[in-house]
């Protein structure tokens, strides 16, 4: 979707008539600035959770984004089509993704009982498309792309535009005839996004991510740093840079193991923490080499994953005592499955995990069958599923849980000990942690995911049999790449990254006018004067806002100036006496004063600066 | 949404990567030529039953189509806004609209079970947002419009973009203080109306129109004429215009009946046609004064209307035997209900009514008890509704079913012999019925509604609780106007429009491009012609489709500009060992030959003169 209004809209939009109210007090559940002033401003309206109606002012400036990646994305040979938002099931079940979205998938059936969805994404109908065109090695390389308006059932939608259920979102789609093809259609993808958000003046960071529920195998992420981010990368001063589920940990050597003591349980009364285990192990076990710190201890926590088809796992994570589970690693580990802590009603359903003190004794590998009890009473069971962080390697010696309550055992060998259902990545990642690449410590930062590039692969070709010809005649499966931009998330990040406590403050490109022109005091000298400047200033092709309202303020008409914040103010009012008007930076940047006669060629030359 | 995608686009779009197949055959679903010239020629595809996919000459084609109705609402002085297309269902249950829509409203849950549709029109949505905004008589008058896709759930879509289940549409919502604000609004819009249509070079004829679901009191549509719409409109001589469904039938004057004879019931074997009725009755029962006609005999239809609420009403509809019930002028009258014949499910629930036979005797008006069977095994049952054509006014005289196998009732008379639940506009309209106005007899022709206009008047402020302070500090409902375009619907009328049996034959204002350039021949030297002149055109602002593909035939590169319908045609191939070119319209039409150095400057003037 796009909304080529400025090209035809009216030059001078007058406050008069304009469709706006400002709000003095921000909307109660917003809890980030460019939610919060979106909606003073009258920008946006909030519809339903995580919807939005979009007002004339914003409207304005979502279409000066789009035209932006509408540009790019023609400069980059992409081709524009429109699908639907309503899709039959049949694509997605193909690619199994009806199932896979699980929760997330709006779904619905019409009035014949067929099911339908809103797309989350369109890969399978792109697949579809061209598999339906094209037959020949020589119809590719070829990109489309759509600006279009995408839907999912967030669980928590939050920010404003920043995380919402309907949203609009540039994707495009590469289908190429090898992976040589593949390669350089990503690149000249990866080239056109930098050019978008350099030329919307708006800071990125492309971070190694995971694919997820899209599949395939290369993805990166463009980030725009922020604190109110929900995404959290991590870079390190040798250039790597990733989101932090795609950090993959690096795995230390193994250690050898045959001069380690044997395994042996002991009572561990009152060592409810990690910490007080460490204590106790220290002062009555003590190490012959060194201390024993957390990272000694092998912490197994409990989890259970909701599988797309509804059934929950319970499963044991193990890691070194010293680092938490990240949920969200985690969660992107285990995708499609939805991840959380294990609850009450897991526990009881697995008497064999004893809580504070499982050990990988009553753990995997699967199929494996563990005791529950002791002595008369002990039964045995199927093991859970158990993945151990990557630090755990064969020889690694830990303290752990002995699976009966105030015990721990010590000395239990990796490889030798015990075994598990495989790795995983799970554990947080630290600032100062070393980079995957060994390219020195990494440090953490947060930011708003503004774009997510995908070698897709064979994925979708395969599964809806997209083939060409190639050279010999040969049937071979198209591989694709898939990328994305969200278009009103862009528009959010902008307004996060350009705003002060008064309000937005916009890049000249992108605000909603180029000039706000504010007639303050009562005299019709000061609205004649005003008319004629907003007029001269539309002769010049420049957008502008125009404060005529006749009986409002000049407090109010400034402090809305600065709420919708757009680059250049001009004031007429008491200067004019003198023969002057007061122009400035939204900022109050660079004021001056400008003769009448001269203003409309002053106030050019500055947006002209600004454009 | 809109598709700014023309102003930025390549201005040489080369038909070796274009991303466009057209196909020799028609597609198996396709009934009207707009449907299936647009799919041959590739500018859309089916996605699913009503819904599509726009490939990029179709884009093209929508962008410009959009661009002149948004001009056209900017000049009306109407403000751009955009809604979501999924919305709560709350507003559309205060307006009575989430049930009274049935089942061509889609509806679905979130993953909180809460209740959403995807919309159909945003009346709601529109007076709740100035409901949220504005508070005074000083804020209106005030129109706002969105161009933004809308969905229904068609029991039947058909014909392409014509009657689609996701489609986009232009809906413009007019506020006001009073109906004299209403009138000036909905004048203004019904001029911006006109003036589309005629910028987009589409007939229309302004019908008055039933306002159906909408509600309010005056609607109009323009429908634009082709035997291939779906809606029937009538027109007299002396300028009356009405869709079908919205005709009056004119109501003669009451007829005195002192002097009739009473009712008698006779046997009438062998009578199973009004035909054979009326030749018995003139045989057998001869009226003194002229012969009886099937005008005289009353016909009772039994028809059955499902409500909203899922209820199914049997009804009967009594109307002269000269003329059909018309299920659609009926279904408006019966509107939200939906309507169809009784099935025998409905005869075995109402043994009173015996098929073939019925009088007013077994029915209506409701609440009356009627008799089932006769003799001992006689009982009584409520009377079904029953409702009279207009035409059936007191003291009129017929000859209908007596409710019992091979009798027939004469001489029953209305008003004097039986009464019913009141009148409905049921009765088919034919060709020289008298204009309800007087203005002469109607003809009838069929079109496709491309647009429609109300003025709602209050019920949604006053369902919703819009109002605003009048003049005098008092609370007033606000009252609205509801303006709508069928955007995709207008490119396919246009289609439609402007075809031959080769394929489409735009406009030059709304084609995909202004002039189709073929390259024939194997000859470099065509090419790099063709070449120059193709970038010599795009030099000029004008748009080119070139059809540079190397290893096509002649043939097949003219059959494609046939069937894809750019207006002027460069082909570049033998003549140009004589240094011509030859230019020709879409229709072969002033065919000239043109040396190569003039081509620009010749092919320029053809399409300037286009625009």
């Amino acid at each position: 979707m796009s909304h080529d209004l400025t090209s035809s809209s009216p030059a001078v939009l007058r406050m008069s008539t304009l469709f706006v109210r400002t709000l003095r007090e921000d909307p109660v559940d917003a809890e980030v600035a460019s939610h919060k002033l979106l909606v003073r401003a009258g920008y946006i309206r909030r519809a339903a959770p995580g919807i939005y109606t979009w007002l004339p002012l914003g409207l304005r400036v979502l279409a000066k984004v789009e035209a932006v990646v509408r540009e790019e994305m023609q400069a980059a040979g992409a081709q524009e089509v429109h699908f639907p938002a309503l899709l039959p099931r049949e694509p997605y079940e193909a690619t199994g993704r009806w199932t896979e979205y699980g929760p997330g998938l709006f779904r619905l059936k019409d009035r014949k009982e067929a099911d339908y969805l809103l797309a989350p994404t369109h890969e399978e109908m792109f697949t579809l498309l061209v598999k339906d065109l094209y037959s020949s090695y020589k119809d590719l390389p070829l990109t489309l792309f759509q600006i279009q308006t995408k839907y999912r059932d967030e669980a928590r939608p939050r920010a404003g535009l920043i995380r919402g259920r309907e949203f609009i979102m540039k994707d495009a789609y590469s289908f190429d005839v090898d992976d040589a093809g593949l390669d350089a259609s990503y690149a000249a993808q990866r080239a056109a996004y930098q050019r978008i958000f350099e030329r919307l003046g708006l800071e990125y960071v492309i971070v190694a991510a995971t694919s997820g529920a899209m599949g395939g195998s290369r993805s990166e992420e463009f980030l725009t740093p922020t604190p109110i981010g929900e995404d959290t990368f991590v870079r390190s001063a040798g250039g790597y840079a990733a989101n932090v589920e795609a950090v993959v940990t690096p795995v230390p050597d193994a250690v050898p193991y045959d001069d380690a003591p044997p395994a042996h349980v002991e009572d561990t009364p009152d060592t409810p923490t990690i910490e007080s285990l460490v204590a106790v192990a220290n002062e009555r076990f003590p190490r012959p080499d060194r201390a024993w710190t957390a990272a000694d201890t092998l912490k197994n926590v409990v989890l259970a994953a909701t599988h797309p088809d509804g059934r929950r796992e319970v499963l044991v994570v193990g890691l070194p005592g010293d680092r938490e589970v990240d949920l969200k690693r985690l969660g992107a580990s285990l995708e499609p499955a939805e991840v959380e802590p294990a609850g009450d009603g897991d526990f009881a359903a697995h008497p064999e995990l004893v809580k504070g003190y499982i050990g990988p004794g009553a753990l995997g590998p699967q199929g494996a069958q563990v005791t529950v009890g002791a002595g008369p009473d002990a039964s045995t069971v199927s093991a859970v599923r158990y993945l151990l962080d990557p630090r755990v390697v064969e020889g690694t010696r830990w303290i752990t849980g002995a699976n009966q309550p105030g015990r721990h055992v010590f000395d239990l060998v990796a490889g030798r000990d015990f075994a598990a259902d495989g790795t995983i990545e799970a554990a947080e990642v630290r600032a100062g942690d070393e980079a995957p690449d060994g390219s020195g410590p990494l440090e953490l930062a947060r930011g708003i995911e503004i774009g997510h590039i995908f070698q897709l692969g064979r994925k979708y070709a395969q599964a809806l049999g997209l083939t060409v010809l190639d050279q010999n005649g040969k049937q071979v499966v198209v591989t694709m790449g898939s990328y994305g931009v969200g278009v009103t998330r862009v528009m959010a990040s902008l307004a996060e990254a350009n705003h002060d406590e008064k309000g937005l403050a916009w890049p000249a490109h992108v605000a909603p006018a180029h000039v706000h022109v504010v007639a303050t005091g009562k005299s019709q000298d000061v609205f004649d004067a005003a008319d004629t400047i907003a007029s001269g200033l539309a002769a010049r092709g420049i957008e502008v806002l125009y404060d005529d309202r006749p009986k409002v303020s000049p407090g109010v008409k400034f402090a809305d100036a600065e709420l919708i914040g757009v680059p250049v103010v001009v004031v007429v009012g008491r200067g004019l006496a003198d023969g002057v008007v007061d122009v400035r930076g939204r900022a109050g940047d660079d004021a001056e004063q400008v003769p009448v006669a001269d203003v409309v060629e002053r106030v050019a030359e500055r947006v002209a600066a600004l454009l």
